[in-house]
């Protein structure tokens, strides 16, 4: 049985595993304040600027909830695209932290520039706007939850708006590693850095068991983050299962490198698809693809293949997805060519 | 440099680290349906009785924030020992979700059966009771923060005064293998499945690198669990990381056998204190020995031992944690020995 | 300068302003235990049914602040149009608490059956949907935001849907006098009473100076809901000055009468708009209507005549809300229609 | 029936009473903004200084919330006496919002300097503390539940901890009138206001119906406060129900007169239980004076006196708690001597 159901459903890259055995008996202090995860703290900032702190944690939501929580006075909210995960998929865990999700209409799973000022526009200029949740936040996820990317034109505009209202701006980088991998994106790491008042770096889905770094850009840690993280029940006793994970991901590049390796075996599925006249549900040039098939064709597939389902159209159509990781190798693609 | 800092210094069990190099390219489904989170779940099913469920969190704060929350109406509140480490050590996660923590006054550690009788007694004659937090909960710990164990007597008398005043009982067992092992202990696995209605089996202090085991005794599983783990950012998506390392944890025996380990080299490090006269805190049959040393002693030992500093006595004396764990070898013991 | 600016703009009525000062000096014990409040409670209870449950509370924000945590599950969420008053101007109050408010488009600020249905359909069916955030309740406002009406045909379809999905119907009655009132309308109390599980009968808006009045109508009053109150800061210690008011709103039909007419005022308001040839907004049956006027239109008004600014339109057109209430007078209308 | 039971189980002073009456069909804009609100606030400033701010709320537990929760952030607790309000009697309302509430042993209902400091002395030092709860705040009342009053000296020795900690000082003053006026007090309102960055004035127990007038002290309004407090649902539609009566309050200096009439009436009480041979359970000089009665006392009086009891003691003894008022008359304490 092939799978391409989603990026998570290996390991971890065997260069990880190797440090993760070769450490394993070494003493180290508790708490995130072992030597890994110094050092791969160090690597990331020197990625991210002389202003950015760097914080490792566990998962993508936990990550979101964290840092929208402690970013954002007890009473403003965050606005994000209605397709957004943190509005979707992460069952409640923003408003559970007594933040309100703020949804504008998505395009192609993004939020648009000229949609997000004319909303806070209007908002400000409402006399009664002291009886609303104030928007304190700006979060996007790059790629979307659709594959799709920020062309640096829209971060930079994004940016600059919440600069006008005063709001932070914060990127869910769960598949970043794919982004910047990706041959459809003109957005650096420096530019992410410069543009975004905070952002994370993922890691469960390009190489690692677990763990997201996050990157506070300009200075502006939260006060106590330390102990928020406990408070919110996120502090790992053994931190070094992330310092590990992370310290090796940035040494010799290796978080580029297999995040390349995802988007190069993309790239070649996409091509097939294309050659082999596949409908597209959107474009994407990340290591997400979805395709439009008939019940039938899916049917079909599936007895061969493991995708993820994502949505059902009229017309009998289905729309699944495939996707490639750090861990998808040449046999892979070439055997699911095989049976497309 | 010896360490005797805490019973979290290491990485994880030779067994499991080979365990999950086995398993790492093996294709798994997420957010816990893998076959290793099912089996885990299954074995430890097997030894807490038919009712019984389990779950498989990260960490212990983590872990006493969710069930605390989730099995407690909005407006009941938790009863644990001041020394509780939900009062002492968890930046108020408890709190975080709505929930007070109310105080008894703790006798070595752990809550007395009179205390926590009279106290809700006299709470429920109170007229105005209902203007005050409803107790829902008892936590307690086993071992508590101090290393000592409730004997079985003490555990039914809790479990009974909870059942007369409708609280549920919950056991934080961080350490619980240790307590399990204890030559001191006359309290089964299966007695705190019977008394309880809800526990954890702690992982990442007792030969795992992250992960605690939830039962719910009881055919009591807080509704839509998993959701509400997703809902405070607690769910991995590669749940593979908990599920490998706990079925590998009750496979052979290896959680009850590495336990024991750390018990027979604290019951020879005790011994030699004894012999050597050195004055103890507090009496302890578990992995946990607090001494009270000099200033002067205390110095002179930090130049060749790692301890956990405890807390400053009146007189120029300091009381010292010496900890073992499942990764305490005979050497580091005789090494320590020659030292003291 | 006249003033149609909203219903809450004068004190309370004489009737009620006349037992607080007969009552004034009577020794009443505290905190909703008073005469005049039990009185009030079985007065409403009479009117809504045996397994009705009556409860005072001070403002609308509120009461849907408390009833909607104290009736959802902490994982739940509660479905409302996107217009609704607790997803637009309640600043969060909901999220506050821990819930989403889940959206769906309004058509003439109601929610629609079809569309309520359809969406809990594709949520249940969608086997990610324990990722997510689970629907809960339905809140409904009546009248709504907007000044319509639900018929009962469309009550009875809600509340179907409702049962099918185990979710819990709340309706917000900040102005349900005019709702009752209306020529408009099919709905009474009793079916009311017979279709949600809870609602509340608008104090403030309808003659009070403050004061809400929550009705759980199937012996369904969440557990401890007096000590809830007190979590949430809500409640009085002197209930008094609720039970006052309610007792006398629900003597002799106060509440009724006064709430007729303010829709006869604005019955005679509309037809004279009619007449007129002015632009309804939206067509309503209670006690406030929505005007499309031109700027000119507007600032000419404005000198004379306080009203709601509703929202800017294109073409250089403004809506604007004309209130009447339990207050106004034929004085007031004749003096309106003159300078109209 | 004589009733000393509490200082809430009247209305509202007469004075405030015609003033409601005399305003009650004015027109006025909501939610604070009408006329006597600001003129109430513009008092009540006058007398607390030019950096202050003022807002009007309904209750105390309420005050005490949103003040905590919006003066804090959100990783910190707030330190008050076991016997503190919010402590015992707010159903939790504090740890509702998220923060902990950490308590001190009281002596005669007062936080005690020395205790304070040694606590935040030792909690600073302690090397652990950023897993703990951060003390961001202390909490006094006074009158204390106890009736008792910090001296100048204690309130400077507190304010001056709380700025070595960088902790904020909140006083609670539901019966803060009743302090002012006891001859046994050294500290005036200009004092509160000059060592605490907040307190309240409390209506609710000093001749309103409801309100507690908030000042911040130092152009320290929290950020939003407006918005919070609709958040927290507290905004009343109608605010001129608290500014007529804080307006009429603060006017000809009726708060303070009304507070020594409670205080007369106290200690002329207080001279008549010393002289019969009373015993007292604790020394006040406040409004409230707590007795110890033998059960047979205790049965007897009840026939002729409501009074609060308090607690039971050892051999068959109670202490009862006997509250004037602004409402107490000389004909209410002849009445009760003649019982004694």
């Amino acid at each position: 049985m092939l799978s391409f159901e989603s990026d998570y459903i290996q390991g971890v890259h065997p260069q990880i595993l190797e440090n993760l055995i070769k450490t394993n008996m070494e003493v180290q202090t508790g708490y995130g304040f072992d030597k890994y995860s110094e050092s791969a703290k160090a690597k990331i900032k020197a990625l991210c600027g002389e202003q950015s702190e760097v914080f490792l944690l566990n998962g993508g939501t936990q990550t979101n909830q964290i840092v929208i929580d402690t970013m954002l006075e007890s009473y403003q909210g965050v606005i994000c695209a209605d397709t957004g995960h943190i509005n979707s998929h992460e069952a409640g865990a923003i408003e559970f932290t007594g933040h309100k999700v703020i949804t504008l209409d998505n395009e192609l799973g993004k939020i648009v520039p000229k949609k997000l000022s004319s909303y806070l526009s209007l908002f400000f200029k409402d006399e009664n706007h002291e009886h609303c949740v104030i928007p304190g936040m700006v979060y996007i996820s790059h790629p979307t939850e659709y594959g799709t990317l920020y062309t640096k034109d829209e971060l930079k505009a994004i940016s600059a708006i919440c600069k006008e209202y005063s709001l932070k701006l914060y990127m869910d980088g769960a598949r970043l590693g794919y982004a910047l991998a990706s041959n459809g994106s003109d957005v650096t790491l420096s530019d992410i850095s410069n543009l975004c008042d905070a952002f994370y770096i993922g890691g469960t889905k390009v190489g690692a068991l677990c763990g997201e770094a996050v990157v506070f850009t300009k200075n502006n840690t939260p006060s106590h983050f330390f102990t928020c993280i406990k408070q919110h029940g996120a502090l790992l006793a053994k931190g070094r299962l992330l310092g590990v994970q992370f310290d090796t991901l940035f040494t010799d590049d290796l978080y580029f490198k297999i995040s390349k390796n995802a988007i190069e075996k993309a790239d070649t599925l996409r091509q097939v698809f294309k050659e082999k006249g596949y409908n597209f549900y959107i474009e994407t040039t990340t290591n997400q693809i979805f395709i439009i098939l008939s019940e039938a064709e899916y049917e079909k597939l599936k007895k061969n293949v493991a995708v993820g389902f994502w949505e059902r159209l009229e017309g009998n159509r289905v729309v699944v997805r495939f996707a490639t990781s750090w861990a998808t190798t040449d046999n892979d693609i070439n055997a699911l060519i095989k049976v497309l």
